[in-house]
């Protein structure tokens, strides 16, 4: 499923036509329980994805791309309508990662009759209204809906196996989905593709061109804490979360919006309690803070 | 697959194989395209539920029937506490009307960690806010939330086709599933059950046994308002609602609570407008009143 230009679907029906069809060629060629990976993206594709279709390369027999920019999920209709259509550049991209299948659907497809549609939705609940959705109203259910109708559209037939990557960068997000697979029986795996970092510590992201040398500089108490903190956790003593916050307060010109410790599966903070003892189980640690021009996030998982 | 005693299955896992196998048999029995329907209840049932068994029976190669007390869905959680709980009788009443898989899981295995779970919803949105909603805050999205959750469940492998039985007698709930169907691109096609008329007009019910002779005659004004306007409807003359609800105020004992005549998509009610000329495409007149000392509903499809 190489070496070969990505096939580009657009509607709901030729998309699933194409996944039995291709499903139905693996098992053909001799993959009795063919696997299909989804890396859900919003097009504008570079390579900062290259991560996300490596890692459902090399661990599917067929990888699909979706591509949909998706308006129930930006704050303000402005950057909906100004965001980057680049679909020619996304398909090469794929392409070049090897991806098989590219399912782009336009904005009526996916919703007809927008904006009075849907009008049934998925909501994050309270997980969506923390962290990064306090700022955010509505931007994680928005999330939420959008990836559970492709899921339900891309979804292979049995006995494929489906998964579905998302980056731990966006470590919110990826809760969130791990938990909407759980509370609503979705039959696919979450597979999350680590975070990369500069051999600095800095988390990559297509914010970072913005930091000069010193905001460079700055923006490493993000990683510090969080290096500190899962140091923390490996010796087996309690978590100074005030140390790690201090951390980056140490850094000149950084406002630290948040930094919690989490429970993974619903993002409820770690109480003093649990954090006076050492961890009982995996936990996350979460990070905001403005290293200006730009707003940076990071995290770590804690392992006990 | 009748003359057998329905198989129960009280986990995801079982009832995803059992499905699976049992649409292997059927393929293997001559039916390349087996069909699956499911009957989607509560429990408690009584015959009728009948017409949902018999409808699904007479359309499917294989009949599911899923028995879950959903608690999202009651008003009460003394309600919730209260409901009977009578799987032996209901297995009976599924084997006796044809049905081959009984999935009745219990609260903790749908919901692991209910109360705290699900954390992630579906939400009706306005449509579960109106009508019957108004007064039943959050009871559609959580029957949304269940029926996502079985549907993801208990859909068939391909290529078996997926349909799910719901009455008409519950309208808006009819038409919200209908929409999450749509609006999540659930591959499954929902078949709507025909309310079932006693020969007086009256909408049979569960509560009808509560109403004495008097209370059984007021009661007719619901059916007389709806069949008032189809007439009209069939006749191509505009649909006069004011005089509808005259009919029900007319009668003695009957409070109204709403007669509204709706769009079956959205349930947005149709304009001044639109009722001042003929149909224009098929519309939905929903009422609801009490009749001391029950409420009752009522509906009927107006073809244009």
């Amino acid at each position: 499923m190489t070496d070969q230009q990505a096939q580009l679907v657009t509607t709901t029906q030729a998309a699933r036509d194409l996944i039995a069809a291709t499903v139905a060629e693996a098992i053909a060629d001799g993959k009795p329980n063919p696997t299909v990976g989804l890396v859900p993206t919003m097009g504008a594709l570079h390579d900062g994805h290259g991560a996300l279709f490596e890692q459902a390369r090399a661990e599917n027999d067929v990888v699909i791309a979706s591509i949909f920019v998706n308006p129930l999920q930006f704050d303000r209709d402005e950057d909906f309508e100004n965001y980057p259509s680049t679909l020619n550049a996304d398909l090469e991209l794929v392409t070049r990662y090897g991806g098989d299948i590219v399912f782009a659907p336009d904005t009526q497809h996916m919703y007809p009759g927008y904006p009075d549609a849907p009008q049934i939705r998925v909501s994050a609940g309270e997980m969506g209204r923390m962290f990064e959705g306090a700022s955010r109203p509505g931007h994680f259910d928005g999330v939420c809906t959008v990836v559970a109708k492709l899921w339900n559209i891309l979804i292979p037939p049995a006995p494929a196996q489906f998964r579905s990557y998302f980056g731990q960068k966006d470590a919110q997000q990826l809760a969130i989905v791990t938990r909407m697979a759980r509370d609503l029986n979705t039959d696919v795996a979450i597979r999350a593709v680590d975070l990369v970092r500069a051999p600095s510590g800095l988390a990559l992201s297509s914010r970072n061109v913005r930091l000069d040398d010193h905001g460079m500089e700055n923006a490493l108490g993000l990683s510090k804490a969080l290096h500190y903190l899962a140091d923390q956790a490996a010796a087996g003593v309690p978590l100074d979360i005030a140390a790690a916050r201090d951390i980056i307060r140490a850094q000149e010109n950084v406002e630290l919006d948040y930094l919690e410790i989490v429970d993974p599966a619903t993002l409820a903070s770690l109480t003093p309690q649990q954090l006076a003892t050492p961890l009982a189980s995996e936990a996350l640690a979460l990070v905001a803070a403005w290293v200006p021009p730009v707003r940076l996030i990071d995290n770590m998982l804690l392992a006990p």
